[in-house]
């Protein structure tokens, strides 16, 4: 067999070795260690290098994309020297970066062909009024009206009193040259919303939001309506999460006393503390904006306006509204102009919310020749089935399993929680992705599956799973909930305790992948169209934000389909909200 | 000169006197006191008997309707026995009340052809909804809408986040039958106000408000809007009043610090206190008035509703708004469903308010052939001239004058006050006629009128308004504001000084009624048809009901016509503000 000559960038002397020498063996002979917590099964990518020059061979390039190939990436655990080669070994949070960029979606990009004029109804518009004199007392909303009529065709039928009160002052302290803020509505009937004089108005901001109530993460974007363009992202936790992880909890809590009440104002807080946040850092103030979109699953909507949710726990599991009529920013309690327009995408029936049709929409479905699968998967799977043809829908009770609730170590998508393992199948010792880079404090959803997969891979559980007892590690063992198996002894650990995964959080795993299983089932049956043939399956949700695809497949929470037919949006809802 | 018997009803022997005997004489004869405040003179109506049978001659009918006489009505001191006579002497009160009566407009009755669904937009409708299933998932609002939808054929676009949120709640105690308490609203728009389990609502009551805000009164009426019949009509002192008794002074007192969230709650409170009370006293909960229709004059409008109404004050005299758009109750301040209608009348200009638009409309105006002149007199005078064809109106800044107010003794139309006068034209003593039978405290618009028209026709004023000094009578003095004219003495009155009138109360009279005339003539002259052609003088307002016509033309106020062209409606403001 032929001697190459492999090159490391970080390695003066080149190193010999024989042709099909794998590149992690070449690195370790030049001292340079490469990591690879799958143990060299070709799982986890980190130990993925670049290739800069000569000849080598993927056997297995799972983890990679088309265009990290192209770039000349290859997995140093997969990969074979067959000719001499350049090795670029990037640092390991170049690494981490890279994939966790994989799993993000792209940033949110302008919609094609925006325009300020037709793609929304806020406008603004100068105005200079004649003053009144002896001869014209026309009253000064009169006035305003007419020259309103004047310059924009438009009716002006509906204000509010606030706008009425301070007419006057701003009328006469402006020369009565004013900017009238306004959206456009229906039947040429338009909706004052803010009248400034109009130097201050001057080419001065006018700003809409698009908000995402998630049960777990609040989202809200800044946009600039005058060029379309998402000035700030921010998102935080709903601190609703403090009474109740899940959607069920929630409408517990909301029955009992001021429950109602309370949830309301802390999911309030929470979005106005977005808000708040995204005005300073834009220096944007909150009266520059004229408009929101709320979006969210129907729980969420009900409870942010204060609406009872009662019905959408007990069967027939009925909402009591699915598309909240248009409100006024200060009737929905949100903090921008008081008399901005709060307009709410409708749901579609039960637990098929704004949050899906805002999906649906963010993600071209409409538009889509293709079959397409579309999954948002959080406490609950809404799944979408369709093309531009059709569109069926159903809503999956996953239970908070994948957002690391109701698991004995589970704990959500935060500093500290391991969110991707890989397990040695030879000695069973498992490798593991923290959030954070820190010590582990629990698992996540995405840990939870990627640990399930990797158990199930390496012969630690079998289909129906239960744990092999026979193994012979002191990771398997019995514990208070039955057998289990120790991801993390205490000592590694942030906490006193080792980090276990119990035969009841399998079950309860089993139980929710099975539930969105089923949920595709039932779809593709209710339209008699084989689930194989969908030609995309798009993720939305923060679950696409952190899942590992291939693992999901393995645990049958994902079909078994060609990796490049999944495509991650990540929050489809806001960006939902966002397009509206 | 034959002898003739003269029976009265409450003597037993009839009384022989000579043709030609005055009745108050012959009732002397008979021991009968007969109350003559104006001295003989006819004027004041107060010695009115009733002839049962017999002959007399009535030298003068000045305070008598042709229904009176009709009804035997004669005045005693100029009717003179010209045959035998049997004659009734009515109690004085009889006769104060018969005289009140007078000065009163008729009862409020339904419009003509009232129909509950032809005149008015409230409605309510019974409603059995299918209860959801595992089948039907629509949500409640949709579910609610599409059977009105189905009912009406109507679309049921707005209401209020209060109504959503109660809405599960009710459709599921009720068993899915529910009564809707709608506006039709426009453009096949229903607004919904209400939803109330079907039974609970079952012929329940279905009511309305007009509201008058006047500057010194406010006033209530309670309507049943099934059949159109006012229930209840209550009229209370607008509080306001505690903080300036003219709108001016209400207007300044607006424009400092809280002073219009003050004026405002105290325009409410009166309003509300009325509200209350009527509902009380008819059993209708607040709940069950969906609809109330407000008028007022522009600055009232602009105080109840916080606007800003400084720009009324100021020339050019221009309001910030002449028509409210429609409110809700609770955005209002309006103690009825929150969610109720709140219409506003509009107004025409600067100081011609919606008051004026309600006076026309109950007039009846715009359905006269003939030329009508509409007066509605308070602390301003507002006039209307026109017919069917057309309409002018113009406003006259009167000054407090004929409320009582910027007078030394002057004092609102209340118990203790002076509103009528009549003096001896050889003694020049005063009578007068005093607001509850009660010792004199002041004097009220109406009393000044008639007291400063009984000055001038006793020969104590002369035309330029100055006061004969010549005259020998304790009662024409100099006191503290020039010369001036003893009306009580202290000794009879309830306070510890005399009440007089002095020149500058005069003056100011002079000046209000002029402001008044000249309206007249301005309004006359701008359409070039002399106001003596008018056919009839319809006279509105609290002015309307208290003021003694005859004199009021003496003094120039009114124009001098026949007296039965002036028609007397009360408070036409609420009277129109029903009719909306």
């Amino acid at each position: 067999m032929a001697d190459y000559k492999v090159r490391f960038d970080s390695h003066p002397e080149p190193i010999q070795v024989p042709s099909g020498t794998l590149l992690v063996e070449v690195a370790r002979q030049a001292g340079i260690e490469i990591q690879q917590p799958c143990g060299g099964q070709g799982r986890c990518g980190r130990c993925a290098v670049r290739v800069e020059s000569g000849q080598v061979r993927r056997r297995s390039v799972l983890r990679l994309s088309k265009s990290d190939i192209d770039a000349g990436y290859a997995l140093a655990c997969q990969t074979v020297v067959e000719g001499d080669a350049a090795i670029v070994v990037p640092p390991p949070e170049a690494i981490q970066r890279r994939l966790t960029t994989d799993h993000t979606a792209p940033e949110a990009v302008i919609p094609e062909g925006y325009d300020a004029l037709r793609s929304q109804s806020i406008r603004r518009v100068s105005i200079q009024l004649t003053p009144p004199t002896m001869d014209d007392q026309t009253d000064d909303w009169g006035r305003l009206c007419a020259a309103f009529r004047q310059a924009t065709g438009l009716e002006q039928r509906n204000t509010s009193l606030d706008q009425i009160r301070q007419l006057g002052q701003i009328l006469r302290s402006s020369d009565w040259h004013v900017a009238l803020t306004f959206d456009t509505g229906k039947k040429g009937e338009a909706r004052l919303i803010r009248v400034q004089p109009a130097d201050e108005a001057a080419d001065g901001p006018l700003c809409g939001l698009a908000i995402d109530i998630g049960t777990t993460t609040v989202t809200v974007w800044l946009v600039d309506l005058l060029t379309g363009r998402v000035m700030r992202q921010a998102s935080e936790y709903n601190q609703q999460i403090a009474r109740g992880e899940d959607v069920i909890s929630r409408i517990i809590y909301a029955g009992k006393g001021d429950g109602a009440t309370e949830l309301r104002e802390m999911v309030l807080r929470s979005i106005n503390g977005l808000i708040g946040k995204s005005c300073e850092r834009t220096k944007i103030a909150p009266d520059d904006i004229a408009k929101a979109t709320v979006t969210g699953n129907s729980t969420m909507m009900h409870l942010l306006l204060g609406i009872p949710a009662e019905s959408i726990r007990l069967e027939p599991f009925v909402t009591s509204i699915n598309h909240v009529p248009q409100l006024t920013a200060a009737d929905a309690g949100i903090a921008m102009h008081p008399d901005g327009i709060v307009d709410s995408l409708p749901g579609v029936a039960s637990y098929v919310g704004a949050d899906i049709t805002a999906g649906v929409l963010a993600s071209e479905l409409r538009s889509s020749a293709d079959l397409t699968l579309f999954i948002d998967v959080g406490t609950n799977g809404e799944i979408v089935l369709g093309s531009s043809e059709w569109l069926v829908t159903c809503a999956c009770s996953a239970g908070p399993a994948f957002e690391g609730a109701g698991v004995v170590h589970g704990m959500r998508a935060d500093t500290g929680a391991i969110e991707e393992v890989w397990i040695d199948e030879r000695t069973h010792e498992p490798s593991c992705r923290v959030i954070g880079n820190v010590a582990p404090r629990g698992i996540c959803g995405s840990g939870l599956i990627s640990l399930v997969a990797e158990m199930f891979l390496t012969g630690i559980l079998d289909k129906g799973g239960n744990i092999n007892e026979t193994l012979t590690t002191p990771r398997v063992r019995q514990g208070l909930h039955g057998v289990e198996y120790v991801v993390a002894w205490a000592a590694e650990c942030e906490g006193e305790e080792d980090i276990v995964i119990a035969r009841v959080d399998i079950d309860n795993l089993l139980r929710a992948k099975a539930a969105i299983y089923a949920g595709f089932d039932v779809l593709a049956d209710s339209v008699g169209v084989p689930l194989e043939t969908a030609e995309q399956v798009l993720i939305g949700g923060s679950f696409g934000k952190y899942i590992n695809v291939e693992k999901a497949v393995h645990i049958g929470l994902l079909p078994d389909m060609p990796w490049e037919r999944f495509h991650f949006l990540g929050n489809t809802s806001v960006k939902g909200a966002y397009w509206a």
